[in-house]
Formats: C-alpha cells, sequence, structure tokens
C-alpha cells in the first residue's frame, strides 16, 4: 500500500526521454470504435428519430417509444433547482454568477460586437462578431456528470448571446442526475434531451424531427462522442477533443508541503490517466511533499484511483532552479498550470503555454474548477500550445466588413488589377476596372 | 454556347427544396483518399525524412537525394521579390501593407496581449494571449497558385508574433511560382520546404530530421491535404477545411447590371465547382442581368469555366423585398456576400451569417480579395454559420490567469468545498479547505 512516484532531476542524462515517456498519451485511435460511430452517424442521418430512439433504448437500457418522452421539460430542472439543499443551491448560484461576471468581461476584452475603421481613402474595415444561433452541449452521463461542467459550458454561450442552447445528457437506466439538471436549469440551456454517445452527437449536427440541428457542438464524452463529433466537423464546429486531465505544479519550496499534496492528488482523483507533476529546485522540498503524499494518502476514499494515477503517470521533478522550472512548463503546456512561489507574476512572462495560470499559493486549482469565473474546460494533451480555454468567443463568428469608397475603388483597383492579371484572373480584374473612373 | 442559369423565385411552392438542391455540396469524403492518406502519415511518422522525399520524387515526378536540396531558401524568395517587374512588386507591397495594417488593428481590438481585473476581493482574473511557437503554412503548387494567399495566411501569423513561420509548396516538376515566392519574401516566412500532399502536412505535425514540428497548420490543398489535415488534428491545430468559393450577391437593383454580371463571373471563373448567386427584389433587374452575362460571357478567357459553374451551380433569385433577401442571405450563410444597394449599411444588422460582407457597389470582392486589407482565407460550404475568417485570432491562444487572494480564497473556498462534495471529490473539497482559516 506503499506509493511510488517518479521522481527526475533534469541534470540526469537520459532526463528529456524519460519526461517525454510520463507525457506521452496517445489517444487511442480505436478503428472499429470509429466505424461504430460512422454507423450510427449514417443511420441517425437516414432515420432520424427512430434512430435515435432505438440506440437510446439499447445503449441506455430505455423502452421509450416516442422521442417526446425524452425530452427533459426545462421546468423539470427549474423545480430540481429549487428542491436543491439551500447550501447546495447557493453555492452553485455564486459559482453561476460568478462564471457569469468573468465571461461578460472576457466578451468585452475581446471584440465586444466588432470593430471598424475607417482609412486614408474614407473606406470602412473591419469585423462584426455575432453569436452562432443554435449550440449543442453535450453532458456526460453516470459518474463523470458533474453539473459545474453545465455551467461551465452553457454560460459562455448565453453570455454570447446564443438565443438556443439546447442539451443532450444520457440517463442510462433512467436515472437523471438532480445536480446536472438544476445546473441546467440555472444557465439558461432552452431544451434538454435525455440522449447520449454518437447518436445524440449525429442528431445534433444533422436534425431529426425532433431535434434541431444545431450550428456547434461542445462537451466532453467518450470514445464514442470524440468519434463521432470528429465525424460531424466541418457540417458543425466542435470543441476540442479532451484527453485526460493534468496538473503541473511548479513551487519554490514555500508553500505548506501537505497543500501541494492535495493539489496533485485533487487531479489524479479524476481518473486513472490523469496526469499530477511536480516541479521544484529544491530536493529536500520534494521529499517533504513526497512524504505528505505517503501520510495523507491512506486518509483519502478515492485512494486507489489516485494511487494509480501518480504511480503511472506522476512525477516529482527537480530543477536547477525557478527559470528551468518554467522552461519545463512550456514544454508540457499543462492544462492546469498552479505557480505555487512567492511573488509568482514574476514567473509569468516566461509561461509561455499553458490551459490556465493559477498564481500564488491560495489559488488552489480546484478554486477555478468550480467558482473562481474562468472556465474549466481548458485544453489537454499539450494542445495549449496552441488552443485556448472554453470561452465566449467559441459561441461567436466573426465577419469581416469592407466598405470600399468611391476614391478607395480608384486606388485599391489598380493594385488588385495587377495582382489579379498576376494570377490570370481576368473577372476579377475587370470586376475592379469597372469600379474606376475611365479617364 | 448560349448559357442557362437555374432562376428561382421565393413564390414558388418547392422554393425551399429547389434552393437546397443548388447549395447541396458535400465534399467527397472518399474512405480510398483517406486510406491513403493515413498511410503516409504513418509512414512519415515512421521513417521521416526519407519517406517525405520519397513521396515528394514520386508525386512531384523529382530525382531529389537529400531533404536539405528540397529547402528553398528565404535569400532566394528575396531576390524573386527583387526580379519582379516593379509595378507587380509595388502592388504586392501595397496588398502586403494594407493586409498588415488591417491585422494589426484585429489584434488590438480583440484583446490585445491579454486583460484581467480584480474581483470585490481582490483576485486577479483575466486572460493571457500568446502567439504561437511554429506555425505551418501550406501553399497549393500549380496552377492554383496563388502570391495573394501567402500573404493572407503569413501576414496575420506574424502579426500575431509568431516566432517561426514554416511554408509548405509542391514544385512539380521542380517549377517555383516566382510570384508565390516573391509573397513568401514579402510576409516573413522563416523557411520555405517545397514539398506537398499529405507527406507535407505529416512532416509539418509531427516533425522529421529536417523539418520542424509545428503547433499548426493552415491553408488550402487538395482532397489528400484535406484528409491529412483531418487526421492530424488534435496533434497541432488546424484552420478550417475549405470547400469551393462562393459569392452571393444582394442587389436592389440600382447597380449597372455589367458590374453584377461580372462580380459573379469573378467567383464562378475560380473552377467549376464555385458558386455565384443574385438575389434581387426586382426581376426586370435579373433579366437585365442575365442579358449582360450572356453578352459579357463570350468575351472571358475562362468562359468555359465560367459556364459551367454557372450552369451547374449559379442562381439567380427573385425575392419579395429587401427583407427576404437577407434572410436568403442568412440561409445561405456564403463566404462572400456582397450588399450592392443604395445605403448598405441598412441592411447589415440583418445580415448574420457571412465570412465577409461587402458593402456598396464601388466594393467588388475583387478589392477584398487582394488588397482591402481584410483576410481572403474565409468560411465556405455554410460553414460561416459557426466559423469565422481567418485572422490574428487563429495564431494565438488563450491561457486563464487566476490569483485568489488570501481573503477571496476564505470565500470561494465555502463554494468550492460545497459543489466539491456534491461532485463527490473529495481532494478538490481538501485542497480548497487547506486554503481556508480554521476558526
Amino acid at each position: 500500500m506503499t506509493i511510488r512516484i517518479t521522481r527526475l532531476d533534469t541534470t540526469q542524462p537520459d532526463f528529456d526521454s524519460a519526461l517525454m515517456q510520463i507525457l506521452v498519451f496517445e489517444a487511442s485511435e480505436d478503428e472499429s470504435i470509429d466505424r461504430v460511430a460512422a454507423d450510427i452517424i449514417a443511420d441517425v442521418r437516414k432515420r432520424g428519430d427512430a434512430a435515435v430512439l432505438e440506440y437510446t433504448n439499447r445503449f441506455d437500457r430505455l423502452t421509450e417509444t416516442a422521442m417526446a418522452s425524452l425530452e427533459i421539460p426545462v421546468e423539470s430542472c427549474l423545480a430540481a433547482l429549487n428542491n436543491l439543499p439551500p447550501a447546495s443551491r447557493a453555492a452553485l448560484q455564486v459559482a453561476a454568477d460568478r462564471v457569469r461576471v468573468y465571461h461578460e468581461h472576457q466578451r468585452e476584452a475581446c471584440g465586444g460586437s466588432g470593430y471598424t475603421y475607417t482609412d486614408e481613402h474614407g473606406s470602412l474595415l473591419g469585423q462584426k462578431i455575432t453569436p452562432l444561433d443554435k449550440v449543442g452541449i453535450y453532458v456526460p452521463g453516470g459518474k463523470a456528470a458533474y453539473p459545474s461542467s453545465v455551467l461551465m459550458n452553457a454560460i459562455p454561450a448565453q453570455v454570447a448571446g446564443v438565443p438556443e442552447i439546447i442539451m443532450v445528457v444520457p440517463t442510462p437506466d433512467g436515472i437523471r442526475n438532480e445536480l446536472v439538471m438544476a445546473a441546467a436549469g440555472l444557465s439558461g440551456v432552452n431544451r434538454i434531451f435525455a440522449i447520449g454517445g454518437a447518436q445524440a452527437v449525429a442528431a445534433l449536427a444533422y436534425g431529426t424531427e425532433t431535434i434541431p440541428a444545431v450550428d456547434k457542438i461542445v462537451g466532453p464524452g467518450n470514445a464514442f462522442v470524440a468519434a463521432a463529433k470528429r465525424r460531424v466537423f466541418g457540417q458543425v464546429g466542435i470543441d476540442m477533443i479532451a484527453g485526460p486531465s493534468e496538473i503541473l505544479v511548479l513551487c519554490d519550496g514555500t508553500t505548506n508541503p501537505d497543500w501541494i499534496a492535495m493539489d496533485l492528488f485533487s487531479q489524479a482523483e479524476h481518473d486513472e490517466l490523469a496526469q499530477s507533476i511536480l516541479v521544484c529546485p529544491d530536493t529536500a522540498y520534494l521529499d517533504q511533499v513526497e512524504a505528505s503524499i505517503a501520510r495523507l494518502l491512506p486518509q483519502m476514499r478515492r485512494q486507489e484511483i489516485i494511487r494509480t494515477s501518480l504511480t503511472n503517470r506522476g512525477a516529482l521533478i527537480k530543477a536547477k532552479n525557478m527559470e528551468e522550472v518554467c522552461a519545463i512548463a512550456n514544454r508540457i503546456a499543462p492544462e492546469h498550470l498552479e505557480v505555487s512561489t512567492e511573488n509568482p507574476e514574476r514567473w509569468l512572462d516566461l509561461l509561455r503555454h499553458a490551459g490556465a495560470i493559477f498564481l500564488g499559493r491560495f489559488t488552489s486549482e480546484a478554486l477555478g474548477d468550480y467558482c473562481a469565473g474562468p472556465n474549466h474546460v481548458l485544453p489537454t494533451s499539450r494542445t495549449a500550445r496552441f488552443s485556448s480555454p472554453l470561452g465566449v468567443y467559441d459561441f461567436q463568428k466573426r465577419s469581416s466588413i469592407i466598405r470600399v469608397s468611391e476614391e478607395g475603388a480608384q486606388i485599391l483597383g489598380k493594385t488588385a488589377l495587377e495582382l489579379a492579371e498576376g494570377e490570370g484572373l481576368e473577372a476579377h480584374a475587370k470586376s475592379a476596372a469597372y469600379r474606376m473612373k475611365k479617364d
């Protein structure tokens, strides 16, 4: 029942390959899963409601005879909200309010409803930013059904101004999670269907008699859901395909080691594939955290999951100094990055890739997961190198605005003519030339 | 040699289905193309340079013996730029300058390098916006090699601050397009390789001995390139997978019909699958445009392509009034939307879905394609419902910033504790509780 966590030192000769070995996680691209998802999508496109109903009855062990009975009325979500114990309800409300305020700030800071400027010839240029018309939110059922995820997916869509938010959530054996329903009631979801899997993704992407076709599908799911999302990409927009959750803690050795141990646990408890890594320039401190882990682990209810996760995918890494600690963070590009140091802002400029950066020892990742305000849907598996937290911008799209003045058409026309001829596109050239005064 | 374009009227009983029939375009998801792309990717991952070299020699009919000889030195692009005829060079420079200014405006209007705010407990919240480290730009070779596309892909990346921009462009039979090389020289591309196809996408996604692995791949390509991009999505970021180009012209019947005919040609001349549609409330005006088309078409060098495109995929649509015209535009969600009317701004609020909106009769789409400033890489095939023009934001990613104050940790801790317990995540709860003062 002891625990053995990988210890690495940046000075060991095989450090690079040892680190890579711990980081590597290749989503199993199972051809058979992809095949099943493709078949289900084709069937739902062909047979609509009948197909969705059939798959739902089969996979979720239900006996419904009409799609209508799989719609969960919004009123019942509001009832679920009203029936919560007061403390739960208050906590959900605080979280929802803070998430809303944060995303309202984000909307305004990232272009609002658009921008324009006028150039030296009086031509108007810019972009118009508008919400998507319809969005689908996939919420997993069963043990990974988290009310906080409903808030984090639905509220940014609502803040963006999406007029129709449609949630799907499988209800295996007909069991509905009351907290999830309450969260839906609180966050402006417009319609809810008790369906899941590739069939739910297909229904949202192409529409059926009962389920409206949406413009984008967001939210995590199992391998079939991920395969289906990849397949419908293009027909609709999708968010990133999420891998296991990760935390990287950077520490200067001045935080209570129990706190850091518990932060590592908080990621590891999600599932066996989750990854928790600590990097620190102080060997003695790493020993202290290792001791805290050993002491605290037996008290945890989810100790088996935590043990497996830390043993297989965790690591305690000794670096030369804080600069090297930051360089390792950029290589890992983690989903969650805790900077548990004195004056954490000092290191911020050195940190380039991370889904979310938690600064200072009071900023435990758990606060960000629930109620600090920022979104907890974050890029995993090193995708923070090129992707971003879920945000209002995921529920908006932009249209360029161009209004060329008569004067501008004369001047731009010459350039367009020249370039169009260079590319052999005569109609482009003539279309510009028609707007130029003959002289 | 006459031309027959579909005429529709919104009052005809089968209008909806007739419109859908014209719009429908399903990218051929050819399983065999996907299979070939998957095999090439696996081979490049396994054998690196050797595989890339082999495929390049085979597909582009070359006889190179080392990857190094497929690298095109940036100096030779600068030489190509210097060797251009002065008028070409000046036009390319004007276009590059205007595209740069536009995207600089965009960068500042869309969040700059980030934003933060402080909440009522002194906690800091916001986002940090940073450029991607490395970006790959795919530029098609052969007849569809457009220097303007090099500018439109590379300049936003450069404005975003991407330190390493790597361009790939196939050179079938070893032929290099001097205008494309010059455009690369002008727009801050750092390295260029004369490779293409799925092998180029694989090399950029996974890296080889010679070709650096990038974080995102953008740019259009053939069916193999599209299949490869879809496959590497997740390993790297990708832009949208582009379909045939489209223009929708909304007209109140007051623009010179020859101008509108030429605007429709300018899209149709791209290729046989391109789509040009005009919607207008005035039947007599539609007749005039049809007459202009018939008269002007025989003068066009690319008349065969234009005729095929207009015959198979074009349409002239009579609507009841301008409000209905705008409603049709939203259903079509076109890549390019020309609003060729008096007071075009009047209709802007009604237009929700379009890649770019060209306002007023002097704003021919061709000006936007080359030098107005906005990006010409735009969402096609109705994806403007959920996606946006290529922009600076495609070459940036965001990291949430959270710095919870000691006071904030007490207050947020209570909410996090309650929600974490509701979700059965004990370590999350304890990690929040550790930061709370015991009282």
